[in-house]
């Protein structure tokens, strides 16, 4: 889509929808890069500006490092544009998290969304920033790009205002956005208020407040469900200062709302399985399981009475 | 001390005080394998029945899959014996837990210490059923002893009663044990009364429950602070049924009570640099940070009050 294309950067930023790319797997459970390079392809060709690949989406936690090094090469050389990529290179570890950062870069990928390690729930501010700081100096390298991944809800850990504010007075041209998957538009709104003005961009964490968000100044979204209704919610960032705004939000919520029915990720599997007619594409890693056949008629069912489509995603 | 590899098996299961050995970095942050083997066997001389390194206090989620791998590999080239080794391979990532778990396997160790993975929280029991039992199959190894590593504060996720209950059924040669930091003796009792009966060993997680879990039927305890505290501790698990078991229960509390008015990681790290006079021991990786020097002067302070002592560390 023309509009996308020429929407997804504004003086090199990201801009617009993004998703968080589902990993498909082998029956073996080994991850399958053709298939998700075809996927990552058919995104970007439906309303996708760029690709948030290896986030909790994408069970990236639930892959290992070297799966995760091995997926990002093969995209690329299938031929996933670098510069529309923002993989996620957060870990517990700062040995993996340098060693994924440092591949992103190297690759030429627009940014990166990183976690914070996740694990001790007892972190001081010191502890965070020390942690991004030394990424940051072993990476070494001036074109890197840091989107901070909150996300409350799921890593139990996130980024207070005072620490947001020490990363980026430190590193001014490396810290440049969030994905504010708080769930709160109170949070990104001191967000924004805070650090706008700095160059510092918010992406809200899930279409339901991408209208919201982008009335405060957000710079997008970065959404699970984008992952099959991009091309609806990419309508609404265009049209978000338009008369049909409102009912643009509306129809993306109701796809949301089937969709949050069920359990996400393999309801997301579900519904790509679906559409492209590739069973296959169900198959998740535990500790994720599939859909059960009810949850899976019902959301199906949800989404057919939404006149709910993925054109082109078949064959 | 004879008494403690006397004790250290009963029929081949694990008795007793479990260190989750802290892991030494260098300057630069990278694991220090030759001291930690050091370290690993002064605890096996000073009230360790085994060792569990690996575990939450020795930041193995900080650190990377290879790092784990190599520096097992190094403990064991350096003399550590594997038959009192039971080493955390938990991972969020089913193809890393498969890989710590084969390896652990595959050199003699006593058994694996598994944490649930930990990224998603809204997990089913199926999904975590699944992921048990993908890596028990994957590694496909009858010696493979596993103890599961119930620690909701921190993993947010842990093992329900009914999870347990299946996991025994479908695998009772394998799942042989708990170790269970959940702080509620209501807990390890409620473990224990469904499942002792069965072989299940249960440890606590703090020396705090030692006394009230041997009188419930506990095996031991797997404690951060037997890294600078085992020997006083196993004097109360052996003498748990005698009139002195009180008071030595004290004695190992008020040690344990003036550790956590600090961090707890960064400080026992200071404990063991200053009692084996050797300042590199302080060194924690991002995110955890050092104790402030009033902190360590508190702690240490606090210790020496009570005469306390790790006697043989130094040189």
């Amino acid at each position: 889509m023309s509009e996308t294309s020429s929407s997804r950067t504004d003086g090199g930023r990201l801009r617009g929808v993004l998703a968080p790319v589902l990993t498909p797997f082998h029956a073996d459970l080994s991850p399958d890069a053709r298939r998700l390079a075809r996927f990552c392809r058919w995104l970007l060709d439906h309303g996708c500006a760029a690709l948030a690949p290896f986030g909790t989406s994408s069970e990236a936690n639930s892959l290992s490092l070297g799966e995760r090094e091995s997926l990002l090469e093969a995209i690329l050389e299938e031929g996933v544009p670098a510069d529309r990529l923002l993989p996620g290179t957060g870990a517990c570890a700062l040995t993996d998290a340098v060693r994924l950062t440092a591949q992103a870069v190297r690759r030429g990928c627009a940014g990166v969304l990183m976690l914070p390690p996740f694990y001790y729930k007892a972190v001081s501010e010191d502890g965070f920033f020390r942690f991004f700081a030394e990424v940051i100096e072993r990476v070494g390298d001036a074109r890197l790009k840091i989107y901070l991944y909150h996300f409350p809800p799921v890593a139990h850990v996130g980024f207070a205002l005072k620490l947001v504010e020490r990363l980026l007075q430190a590193y001014p041209r490396t810290v440049v956005g969030m994905k504010d998957s708080s769930g709160d538009l109170a949070h990104t709104k001191s967000m924004l208020d805070a650090f706008a003005g700095a160059g510092f961009d918010v992406f809200v964490g899930s279409e339901r407040f991408l209208l919201g968000g982008m009335r405060m100044g957000a710079a997008g979204c970065i959404s699970a469900t984008a992952n099959v209704n991009a091309g609806a919610i990419d309508r609404l960032y265009q049209a978000w200062k338009s008369p049909e705004a409102e009912r643009l939000q509306a129809e993306v919520d109701a796809a949301r709302g089937a969709v949050e029915k069920v359990p996400l990720i393999p309801g997301l599997k579900a519904i790509v399985a679906h559409h492209a007619a590739d069973p296959g594409w169900i198959t998740v890693r535990p500790p994720l399981v599939d859909l059960t056949p009810a949850q899976r008629d019902t959301l199906l069912g949800d989404l057919a009475a939404l006149k709910f489509e993925m054109p082109g995603l078949r064959g």
